[in-house]
């Protein structure tokens, strides 16, 4: 394919008539990206970027990733315009209207080409990185035949500024992702007006520190894009493209200004822009000879995939590629029989520890795990023995030292499970969820089988004290949706929750663990932990008293029981592992856990903030009762924290007692 | 003061004696930063340092920020050595035992010799931004005579690699904080193992493209420290010294290992230590001479704030001075006759245009408020008229263009609060908070007063779409202790809550602001938004529902008490723009809003998950009535989307005859 830079001005140019026609048409949206980056998207897509329109899903595409997710016309523009089936025209002209597939920012989970969803800033490029990691470990594991592509990104200055851009950067040098080419967007201007409002830093020697190439280019220079293209695509370290652009490009009176960032031109400034790029066609069309040098850009990539076919059709690990690739778990026999004997066992190990063994027994049934930890290996008891560290000399091994990076490391995260046939988990302490909540969110937004295993999960970490203390924190997460939150409360649920959370290809999970041992409170039942709550102990003779409880306090709760049963105070345990299951159960099944008697007393017991556990307790005799931690922790052992703060069956009987009584 | 290095080295090894015994102690906590970095924190207190233990607030003290805050011990020791009133000898004794003030982590609220509370890695660098940007601010506004001090930070390998660091950096860097010094511990461990596990990023490059100096020194040869640090004290940019150190340094067979970092080294390889440093004390026991030496230590500032007492005295502007660091307002009657004005009148705006418009009030009157936004100036509307632009060349300015940097800035405002002498405020989209969620939590556990400006608060922004649209980020902020979260209804609302914030000197506030325009709701009463929740508007005839209801949902709760009245069936509206503030106030108020009648049906509309509400509807006729959002949002207008997702009356009504019904 030589397109000359005379083809290339007109189908770039078709890219700016579509956007700033599409954004004056919703009356919203950013018109300054895709303007000013329309040369540079060309020249990727026309002479570079690996993709077959007809197959938006092809295992061994090159990754596009619009990490400056507010240019979203951009990508809608390239995809439609190469002939991907969505987006249609008629999306584009209903940009950002209820039920168009072209939303404000692009979403993987409306169309196919779109590889992830972007907005958020500086998550583009690290969950990039991911796609990058992912591309070299299945390379590693099923060789060059099979897979060998690289992720390209466009970012702009915002994504650079976060704090992500660091951790990301630095991660993707560690390990020297050579596949990984990022374009900027080097248009000196951001919302707020020129970039040197808030920044004077060296963007070139920052990336060069982290072990990074860096190429540069007239970003509205055809051949010297080209030329910086192709340097960055020979490389062997990861690379960034600093493409000076002009944003808004094409707008006369507006381009290079932040007011073209993103509000609509306005009729005049549109029609002004039609002059000066020459542009003829009414909005929305395209003149058929652009549409057709389009065309043919998207049909590079037909003979290409046909290879890859082909090679596929005699490749020894095919079965394996594919089933990795669509998701699929492999058999799950041997793990359930495991599971029988787990429930059979007397264990008394922390949940963290018991994670640690039930990925001994997960990791090698199911190769496409691949782990890590922001370095909390030891803590979070995440890797499994089975599994080698993933390095730039071993991209076969399963296990990423993510460094001290929890934001970078959730994002790549996303990127890996985005890119397929790699399901990643990843370990921090629960409290620093806080650093890469938006991550978290994006996985449960992107439907990504991310599963984040967060260890010390309350004020039984002891002597770390609050600030290592979470305690809003297994509530908020529960809060977003998509999400399942796992608490489980000894080694049995926490296999069961485990298991779950791979068999669940379109939710995201959290697994809350904890530091302190635990008994085994569950001796029977198969995968109880799936109906999200269940009765662990019946009450004897009449039931006054249902104590819900979670993780840790699921024992005290059975101390608890205990007590009442010896005053003759029937009272049933309820574990409740995960509330986004139980909530999702039919209202039988909910009925049978949780009666709808409000002459019982119901009562919650989860060493965190009480507020959110009304909506299974108020409903209840004298409004119910909620035994939490409504305050900062502080720092001391565990056993006199819990004590301290009345989590002991002395403290909390009387309070029901109290409660019975009125 | 002139100790040499034979005098130096001793006093340094009592800090590893302290840290070591405490720690074997508690049998928990970190021995390798207070070992490895005991010589250079040494050489800092002992030559550098302005301080008075005798008054740890002095206002023109330098600031001493260990970011890595795990190494408390080195804090403790230091503070208890040179002779500051906390920690005493029996604290350090109990470290990390209940009631201690020598926690897990040091905490500003225990310890006033702590100057902030660290442990999150990367948020004490991200803070002592925020100190140095407000020292330089007030040396603006107040001269050399009253404000002429160092910010000095210890930090780790973990401070600099997580993402926030990025953004400190890149803000000290732009903003030419030259009296900003952070001393790295240099020491080629992590958690996991050798740094090189997880990064291989030349740092000193890296900081040096951001604007800094980058030093050097052996971290164990006193006399190079001191060459670095004066090297770095005479720098006019901010400053990076490298420290080359062993960690650990002192137990002779675990030093430099990782093994040291985070746990007791054992009472054999303490004995090993004491041979090995020629420590012959007991523990806990401090040689005369030594402590000798320390207190010399502690009396070199005693001269120093001595002349600054003098200069003050006589200084003109001494009460304004005093008045901004001792944190109180300026005569607020001005302020409360301009809300009384705004009670009376009839505005039609957006509460961030409210918020813009009360801050143009605000701001003249109260000159310790330091706004900013991270890029988001004109959507924030953070923006007072009489504000100039903070920079380099204008420290007197009261507006920081914070760039694309949520978590750094609110890091800055923590530290700006903590240095005293500022108001700060900054502002980002709601749903951005996720970036800067653990510096908010921060805020809220050292009792900092910011106050974070987050505009487009719902579904109400409109086509941006579900990654821009917060759902649950009003109610999961609502989980952590000791933070308000405003979300007023109108313009009346918006500048009580904003009053509220500047009055509540140890709590931190949210302000959740609409994008979309709101009708005023309010025009009588006098500051009612303090109780939390009040009733608006009283039901006509017998009361049979109350609407409870937050933000812009207010303005929907009126019109279904609208089409209620019309068929005969009274309801109240409480507005809610504060549930903190609601649940603090005494029962008999609460109840007076909130009847202690289950035959009432309470119904809570909010455009956002509906968990928690339970707390204020579930004990209610049939369990109360929760209107919110459940799931994640769309792109399309906002009117739309409330249409679609049924924040209509047409659609809530209906809801409530079937719950009055049943």
């Amino acid at each position: 394919m030589t397109l000359s830079s005379d083809r290339l001005a007109p189908m770039a140019n078709a890219i700016r008539a579509l956007s700033m026609d599409a954004v004056q048409a919703a009356n919203s949206g950013h018109p300054g990206m895709p303007m000013g980056m329309a040369d540079v998207a060309t020249v990727l897509f026309a002479k570079f970027l690996k993709f077959d329109p007809a197959a938006p899903k092809w295992a061994d595409r090159d990754r596009f990733v619009l990490s400056a997710g507010h240019g979203s016309m951009l990508i809608y523009s390239l995809l439609h315009l190469t002939g991907y089936a969505s987006p249609t025209l008629d999306d584009i002209r209903n940009f950002r209207q209820m039920g168009s597939v072209c939303a404000g920012h692009p979403e993987n989970f409306l169309i196919e080409g779109v590889e992830c969803t972007t907005g958020p800033l500086g998550q583009g490029v690290a969950m990039a990185v991911g796609m990058a990691m992912a591309e070299r470990h299945l390379n590693a594991t099923f060789g060059d035949d099979l897979v060998d592509h690289n992720t390209w990104v466009i970012a702009g200055d915002g994504c650079l500024m976060e704090g992500i851009n660091h951790e990301a950067i630095g991660l993707a040098g560690t390990l020297k992702l050579g596949r990984l080419k990022v374009l900027w967007d080097n248009n000196k201007i951001t919302i707020d007006g020129d970039t040197s409002l808030s920044t004077t830093e060296d963007i070139a020697a920052r990336y060069r520190a982290s072990g990074w190439d860096v190429f540069d280019c007239d970003g509205h220079d055809f051949a010297d894009i080209e030329r910086a293209l192709a340097e960055a695509a020979a490389s062997d370290k990861p690379s960034l493209v600093s493409c000076r652009t002009l944003i808004g490009k094409g707008a006369p009176n507006k381009q290079g200004g932040h007011d073209v960032h993103g509000s609509p031109l306005g009729t005049a400034e549109i029609e002004a822009a039609r002059e000066y790029l020459g542009w003829t066609s009414a909005p929305f069309e395209i003149p058929a000879e652009i549409a057709g040098d389009w065309h043919l850009i998207g049909k590079r990539g037909t003979a290409v995939r046909a290879d890859w076919e082909a090679r596929l059709a005699v490749n020894d690990q095919a079965a394996e590629f594919t089933r990795r690739m669509t998701g699929e778990l492999p058999e799950m026999d041997g793990i359930r029989a495991a599971l029988a004997e787990w429930v059979a066992g007397d264990s008394n190990v922390a949940t963290r520890k018991a994670s640690e063994n039930w990925l001994n027994v997960l990791a090698p049934a199911i190769p496409e795990m691949v782990g890590g930890s922001a370095d909390l290996t030891g803590s979070n008891n995440t890797k499994a023995k089975c599994q080698d560290p993933f390095t730039p000399t071993d991209y076969a091994g399963r296990y990423v030292y993510y460094g001290i990076r929890e934001f970078g490391m959730a994002a790549a995260m996303n990127g890996m499970a985005l890119h397929g046939g790699v399901i990643p988990y990843g370990g921090t302490f629960l409290i620093f969820s806080d650093y890469c909540r938006n991550a978290i969110r994006l996985s449960a937004l992107q439907q990504t089988r991310a599963i984040y295993v967060l260890t010390h999960d309350s004020i039984g970490l002891g002597e770390d004290g609050p600030t290592h203390q979470p305690v809003e924190h297994v509530m908020s997460m529960r809060l977003i949706p998509n999400l399942y939150v796992f608490r489980p409360a000894d080694a049995v649920e926490t296999a069961e929750c485990w298991t779950i959370a791979l068999e669940s290809r379109e939710t995201p999970s959290v697994l809350a663990l904890t530091r302190q041992n635990l008994p085994q409170l569950r001796t029977s039942g198969d995968m109880l932990s799936a109906r999200g709550a269940y009765t662990l102990r019946s009450a004897e003779g009449d039931r006054k008293v249902i104590l819900i409880a979670t993780g840790s306090e699921v024992e005290l709760a059975v101390k608890v029981q205990g007590e009442l049963h010896a005053q003759g105070i029937g009272a049933d345990v309820v574990s409740m592992p995960c509330m986004e299951l139980f909530a999702a159960q039919d209202e039988a099944y909910q009925r049978e856990v949780l009666p709808n008697d409000p002459s019982v007393l119901r009562v919650s017991i989860e060493a965190g903030i009480t507020q959110g556990w009304e909506r299974y307790t108020a409903f209840s005799r004298n409004g119910g009762l909620n035994i939490g931690l409504d305050r900062f922790g502080a720092s001391a052992p565990a056993k006199v924290l819990f004590e301290r703060f009345g989590f002991t069956a002395e403290a909390i009987v009387p309070k029901i007692l109290e409660k019975l009584s009125t």
